[in-house]
């Protein structure tokens, strides 16, 4: 099929329900603890070939799920879901479609007539995989923070792990954007000969400086909640959602440009048009997004999973876990990779991919690097679905499991 | 003297003390409110011409105080100032200097010896000028959210106020950086006919919507610390220290550039070689950098004054105030304009200066703009002392009251 029909073929995977594992064995944390019992939730869109060689792992970002694509057997309700940092243009939220349903499907970027799509909720999530809201074995309670900080390592041999008991060996391709993206290259470096691909989607090696921050000032934002309870909220009737509304905030504010915020809010009042003289009220338009932003997400989301998770992409550097080197790091990388960034992504910027690139390069692996222009920041690798849609399913044509 | 030996001849103005003044009259303020009493703090520096035409108003900004330069006659305790968003670079604050010390004195860019400089504490200040933490003479109690909701143009209201029972009835020059320079544009447009000059640095007719959200999240996180109470938190043994320490990180990244924090702290971890694994302690030295300037910063600002002023300086819109064109705001200015602007400052980027560079010149005013390329982003207007001191004494040289 051309790229022009399959594109107008492009469909939905329809109605898809997430399903549950639980691993048999304890999993290993880099921080030395072992990890037992885990559960994985997880959805699949797609056929899993004959010879098992057409699967393509997909991994989420901080705030996301394991609900990927398609319309969600149960819908959530109301407001309880809000586009994972991308806001909700078009009522997709609300309808349950999955975080990156325009990416997963016939004809998409992620071609369910060809590939077997996996989608978990990573380790320490809150939307069905082990993490800090699940019962402690040892105590019968919730872990809260007693539950062991995790990186990024640790998410990928969890999620290698749960491939095994599905008798998965090899992946056609691990994709993913910012943490997923994280999780992508973890995949190429810790699993060299079981990734055939990796498309790490405005990402990095390692977050840099102005990044670690602003994640250190929203988990700062929930640290300091008096209803965070050194941890242990759960079933306490009080949850820590005032110093998450600000932290998720801050990062709501890094994942746009401040051009996308010119275009969307400009200076606009939120009522009348004149100013009220209030400190405590909405003035201006986006000062009344955030609220609402915040108010979406505390719905949803677990504020130890988000402490746990903004850790671990913090943690990660390729280069400081393999002797301080990024070349070392990708020594033994042989999936080939597709590395897309975004022009105005100042979280996430093309510079990191480009770094990346160009030590792949150096070692002779095959790479590409795709930065695209577009104005909404680091959102954009939830936004800009059309065009990435043509260099990643160009990418995956060109790879053995091409049917 | 010539540039170069009155560079050289650059000294201090010497220990100063902070000064106090009642206004006779109410401040009429925008809100449709009156306040009285008001009581402003200042400072003074040269000496005031028999003709009293050599007075420079400079102006803070939003953390700032009277104490611009020279040695503080009662230095402050230790650890309660830190340079104002600048970092500490040399001990400055410790040794109780002024903010700007580095921008006035005689032979400095304010030259003492030629201009008589007097800094107050703004409207709303909690450093001797009346603010929320003043006492209501309606209740006998701190006002705190009760203080009328204010704007840059009831500070500037109150300056002129001021200078009035001091007998000054024209400026030289108004100076400021940030929210300093939207004072020193408003009185541009509100005393048209009472300002030589104006020379607003790192700062802009309006904050675009980045700035906007922002100061928005910071003044959530005061706002939703519990110990806020509303407002009233003043003798009740609680403060909002938690909340405002989240704000002043949230503010003190954005005065920093990207690339200053990458030079400054890369990713260095805090101790040792390798993680810790922790949740709720630093683990890179940027972290803990954060949490040392919350820590300093709660000790000597008032939380209130930080939601008053930041409230203000989102209001400030100098087209919105005038029909909405930035034009007509400035059709009467008649104060030659110096703008300076840096081109790593992401808060008050130089497009901001351009703009209001482009507008004054469409008008045929008289104006200057120049964009110092320095790294340390918003910041600069602290730190960059060396090359904005040419800069400025070139153009005040030019001006009715050189010599």
């Amino acid at each position: 099929m051309s790229e022009a029909a399959s594109s107008l073929a492009a469909g939905s995977v329809g109605t898809v329900e997430t399903q549950y594992l639980d691993l048999p064995e304890p999993v290993r944390l880099d921080c030395g603890l072992k990890l037992h019992p885990v559960r994985i939730a997880y959805e699949t869109y797609g056929t899993l070939s004959p010879r098992r060689d057409n699967v393509i792992l997909v991994c989420h970002a901080l705030s996301g799920d394991a609900h990927a694509a398609g319309f969600a057997k149960t819908p959530p309700e109301e407001g309880t879901r809000d586009g994972f940092g991308a806001e909700d243009r078009d009522g997709t939220a609300r309808k349950g479609l999955g975080w990156w349903d325009g990416m997963i499907g016939p004809g998409k970027a992620f071609d369910t007539d060809r590939f077997y799509v996996i989608s978990t909720n990573l380790l320490g999530g809150c939307r069905g995989t082990t993490g800090p809201s699940s019962t402690d074995p040892a105590t019968g309670r919730p872990y809260g923070s007693d539950f062991p900080v995790i990186t990024v390592a640790d998410m990928v041999r969890t999620e290698r792990a749960f491939l095994d008991v599905l008798g998965i060996e090899r992946l056609a391709a691990v994709a993913g954007g910012s943490l997923g993206g994280m999780q992508a290259l973890e995949w190429a470096v810790s699993y060299p000969c079981q990734v055939d691909a990796i498309i790490p989607i405005a990402s990095t090696h390692a977050l840099h400086p102005q990044g670690v921050a602003w994640n250190a000032i929203a988990r700062e934002a929930i640290l300091r909640d008096p209803d965070w309870q050194d941890g242990h909220y759960y079933g306490t009737g009080r949850k820590p959602d005032a110093g998450m509304g600000v932290g998720r905030m801050v990062g709501h504010i890094t994942y746009l440009s401040a051009q996308a915020l010119d275009e969307k809010f400009g200076r606009r009042l939120q009522f009348a048009d004149d100013l009220r003289y209030t400190i405590t009220e909405p003035e201006f338009e986006v000062e009344s997004y955030l609220r609402h932003q915040a108010e979406s997400f505390v719905k949803r989301f677990d504020a130890n999973t988000y402490l746990y998770t903004s850790r671990a992409l913090t943690y990660f550097d390729l280069a400081r876990q393999h002797g301080g080197s990024l070349g070392t790091a990708l020594r033994d990388v042989s999936a080939r990779t597709l590395l897309i960034a975004f022009s105005s992504d100042w979280l996430y910027p093309p510079s990191a991919s480009r770094d990346i690139a160009a030590a792949l390069d150096a070692l002779g692996k095959p790479v590409e690097c795709h930065v695209i222009e577009a104005p909404y920041g680091h959102d954009c690798f939830l936004l800009e679905e059309a065009r990435q849609t043509p260099i990643i399913r160009r990418f995956l044509a060109a790879g053995p499991a091409a049917g």
